[in-house]
């Protein structure tokens, strides 16, 4: 199949590589030249704006966005929609909010294009080398580029999950399981840490990754960073976050699920990016006010 | 009435102070002589031994003990009981484990001697001025006792909570709930602190404490140390605790009882003792390892 | 001060009753008819459209929106604005968001009408007998309806925030600080409830409010509650909740303030709407999964 | 090797299934005489009493037993101590507390007997077919038992982890781990469950087994359970728990370790065993109490 790529940062470039690894051919467009260059020196077709990447193209046109949600993504469909023609499909393969999806498919859909929202996983390596895709979008126009997600996932990787926003409901529930479990895990070494026994954590992690019930790719990841880094002393323990735990949280409250494990996971990160939090000043006032506890003093 | 105090602290020379007010005599000893010739100073009758304090004392004799829970209260026990009497009443109004109480009460009613166990609250200025208590131990022995009580509590400020134990429980439990509303408070602060008007805290807790649905002592307290530091600038926001918090949480999972906001209380408090959490670092290399994420370094 | 009055419910009958105590001159306005009569009743000027409210007051105006946060008030705003005029004063003193405030304001401001968001707690009683205020909004029209500040708060109980939006703000966030300090007292109850001894509840929410570091209104109420109905057997747990809670807990979250305990508050109520909740029946699932552990099924 | 096998429940009768797959010799031994026959139906020497299964073994003999902790596991140990001799090896592969192997260990070490604590993870079928084992004790000994556990592993799947109380330290917060990796999984499909979208269980699980970040046993588990029952409907979200997740939350309160995520895991299992929780009675009272708002009645 012929696709349009359009984003080729670390998940677009890879995702090139893997599409021409599987003989797909791939009209690739960045803002950033070099990475067109890059990918052309790959084997893909150059393309140096928009209107060219789609003057490349045949309809029906296939093209793959992997660019920032929010701003650079409505700006990239916007000046798409004029070039495109009733037929073609918009692919988001990035992590935009299920609510900007829907709206992007509903305005889409006033011109005959197909959208499709695609929540992506399995990190940088899967882009390259197979990942796990979750779709929503028109289940017919699916059928068209199915043959794309079956080479580019892995075994059983991706899912034609239902009408558009589905795809990225689903991921953004994926990101915020995956903040619970990478809490649970952090928090597992945490009281490890804190033992009086001396644990080497990358066996630790190597053996609950074998057999155990928590074995999981985490954990393997976990092994990973551990052989680099026994104790992780050369990392600082902040943690930040790009928006999709934050969604899930905010999905959570609003469909009035309950959501503890994955709240806190998010709470703990953001207290991590404070080197002193303010509530635990007025706590320590407080129990000086009324113990008479001794405060510590700020430098 | 006559009674001994044994412990002459924060909390123990307030509750001479009070019972003076009063009209009891105290006999008062504490392991530091300077802090007995305090209690001199202020009407007690001094005492330079337990022994001497016993001595000091008339059948069925009410000894209060205001010392540190552990092995402080247990040395004292230890050497008051060979010296009492049947019909002798032990006092521990500090802040010890039921369990603990429960133990010396039945150690002590072996030789006959009645033991309470009292959860003091309202600081060291209740201590003084009007306090609360929460009182278990034999219900006849009580009424021989009551009077103290009716001194030195605020109005409706005492209750017999039960047989013993019940006092400390009672206490522990306060103390649970205690955590949970300052952390609620605290967390309201560091709302407001990184909301995008300017408060001025002081004035707010000054509101929130007069006539609203959250007015409370801890707001009034709250109140107190924003007019003394208006940001709580000159202070760390390290959460130290003593005991009970932890005392709550684990009676809690022993009774399968929900305790989320006490159990997150402690643990926030807990989590602010670590400049760098460890489980923050196995978060930012987890990060790192699957999405390529700049982790920051340790210095 | 002559003020309108739109929306008799029980929070803003009482705040006409308060009114008509301080001497105000109250022109009362509701849908419904009973309610605008039973205001007449007390010494009200009924009013039996928007329309006659204006008329009867003369300019600067001062009206009081004590009506449901969302589309009523903005219906109500959007009917009041063509028949007011410059230097004319819109007070909404009911749980509208915040950012609605905001927009509303600035609206407001174009036509030189000054809005002020203004946050009422202290319950239905209070509203009557003295309430607590967060007011927003432009200062100096501010000095000009302090006076009714004055009277309807309780001593000390009202305070001009600052710009638009901060009265609100500072409302909601009591509202989460509400929240916490709720579930915080009702969880030392429940473990006071699975414990072993056999506690009054009424005596201990009654001992707790006098004198203890967590005496608090709320303690006070749960002492009238459990005067009632001692172990609480006529009602079942599930906590409604009616927005603001919500509200704190999505600020903290686009804060990036932890509010751990705030929204775990939260989360219990979400989870008392469920008689079963979908996550227990997961778990459920996975432990006959691999470890075989029996299921319990649903009849 | 010749072992001893006490203990022919679901996990013990796996473990004979596959040492003696693995070619060693198994007398086993359980209270239950018919699953002493069914495991000499499988090539085990049956043993009618821990005097007769001593007495089959040679010196030195090596005795595992996979008993419940706590009474069974210290009633065994006792009766067998005086039957043995130096240099025998005692293996408890059950979910004691790592407290409890400490002592055990202790205790048989005045005998000069080796304790192993073995934590072993991977469920009934990881018994059979290939464990995750984690293991403390002297590791001079623990050479001579090693090839033991390069059989029942998987490959990888063993860990000489330290001294007495490692491995059942590692198995405890294993199990903490896995507490929160379940309730993020299942908080996921919470907040699918209450979308507006028609999700497939069975197929989401699915796909997230294959490629994506959060790929792990427990999400295939979570494939087949949906695929036996696609919304659950036959079971009841009761989470029941057997100990160490709380052990996990109780270890960390002592090592001041920040577990929140581990602990509130925990709390949810314990709200799930209510059908209508206490706290909630007392939240909605004080909102009756504060605000007017309605309550539900129970029955």
């Amino acid at each position: 199949m012929k696709i349009g790529m359009i984003g080729l940062g670390k998940m677009g470039m890879n995702l090139v590589s893997n599409l021409l690894e599987h003989k797909h051919e791939v009209v690739a467009f960045d803002m950033n030249p070099d990475s067109v260059s890059h990918a052309a020196g790959k084997g893909a077709v150059p393309a140096n704006s928009l209107e060219q990447l789609v003057a490349s193209l045949e309809p029906p046109r296939v093209i793959w966005a992997m660019v920032p949600a929010g701003g650079p993504l409505h700006s990239v469909v916007t000046t798409l929609t004029p070039l495109l023609e009733q037929g073609d499909i918009v692919i988001d393969g990035g992590n935009s909010h299920y609510k900007d999806s829907l709206a992007l498919a509903e305005q889409l859909s006033e011109k005959g294009i197909h959208f499709f929202d695609v929540g992506t996983s399995g990190g940088v390596e899967g882009a390259e080398h197979g990942a796990c895709f979750m779709i929503g979008g028109d289940e017919t126009a699916f059928r068209h580029i199915e043959p794309l997600f079956r080479d580019l996932a892995v075994e059983n990787g991706y899912l034609y999950a239902g009408k558009s926003g589905s795809g990225h409901f689903l991921k953004m529930v994926h990101n915020g399981i995956e903040y619970g479990m990478m809490q649970a895990i952090a928090e597992g070494f945490e009281v490890l840490d804190k033992s009086p026994f001396e644990f080497d954590f990358e066996q630790v992690a190597r053996v609950w990754s074998n057999g155990s019930v928590i074995r999981s790719w985490l954990m393997e990841l976990a092994q990973n960073a551990f052989s680099k880094d026994p104790k992780l002393e050369s990392i600082r323990g902040v943690m930040h976050s790009s928006g999709e735990g934050k969604w899930t949280v905010e999905t959570a409250l609003d469909l009035q699920a309950s959501a503890p494990v994955i709240a806190m996971s998010l709470f703990m990160r953001y207290r991590s990016l404070d080197s002193d939090a303010f509530h635990g000043k007025v706590v320590a006032a407080l129990r000086n006010e009324f113990g008479g506890h001794a405060v510590e003093s700020a430098k």
